[in-house]
């Protein structure tokens, strides 16, 4: 879900601000004042991708292995926020197995799933254009993100 | 949520289908296997947004009131799902009221606030480049929509 996105963006800068310095899960819980535990998950998934180095338990810590300018932020989108599988829960009238003896029921599912599949296509190929460097410095200077945006659409 | 958009998507295919008979929620509630409060429900805001016209109750019923052609896919999925009027609960290091002394979990909120949002106006927009009888043709030969957009994006 989105707040895991929002806590990876959240970390990965922490570890940059406060570089070479190791940083534990538990500080990054404090900071982001959040559950360690769900730190800890998200801190594992940017490991294992690559994106973060370092270990666990006592005297351990972690420390961003990338430039900010080099993680994109579409990737991260799409490492913390898995695309849906199946839409099937958001879409009517077909029942396990039974076939009605409509076309429109029939076919509902299928082109809602091109639709919305479709749309979150679209939807993450816009986190595509931007690399964390982007976001920074948007927090440095608020309207930059929205600016560049403008800028490429013109 | 994206189920509301599938009923009111499906009711009208409904309603255009067995034009010009009048529809009781029950019986769209009975084709679509959903309980027909929440059928009612969508019917009631489709009914106030000019989509459909007709009474409740006994002997009541609906017909659709516009053209699929004239029926905006992007319209009618900001009538039934409404746009997220707030992204706090998906974003970190802010508690309510409490100012952190560093400068990035200060400015996440607003810098986030402004990603998801633009990302949101973008993937609404996707939805706004249909109208019902292009899903309409969907239904029928699939792979019409994803075409569209493939010609489109050319």
């Amino acid at each position: 879900m989105k707040l895991d996105f929002s806590v990876a963006v959240h970390s990965l800068f922490y570890l940059e601000e406060n570089s070479p310095r190791k940083i534990a899960s538990r500080e990054l819980a404090g900071c982001l004042d959040l559950n360690a535990v769900v730190i800890r998950n998200i801190l594992s998934v940017l490991h294992k991708k690559g994106y973060i180095e370092g270990t666990v338990g006592k005297n351990g810590g972690y420390q961003l292995k990338r430039k900010l300018a080099d993680i994109n932020v579409g990737e991260l989108y799409d490492v913390t926020i898995p695309p849906t599988i199946s839409y099937a829960r958001f879409i009517t009238g077909k029942s396990e197995g039974i076939k009605k003896d409509d076309h429109i029921s029939n076919n509902m599912s299928e082109t809602l799933t091109d639709l919305f599949t479709l749309a979150d296509d679209q939807y993450r190929a816009f986190y595509h254009r931007f690399t964390l460097a982007d976001l920074k410095q948007d927090l440095y200077h608020h309207g930059y993100v929205k600016q560049l945006i403008k800028n490429n659409d013109k």
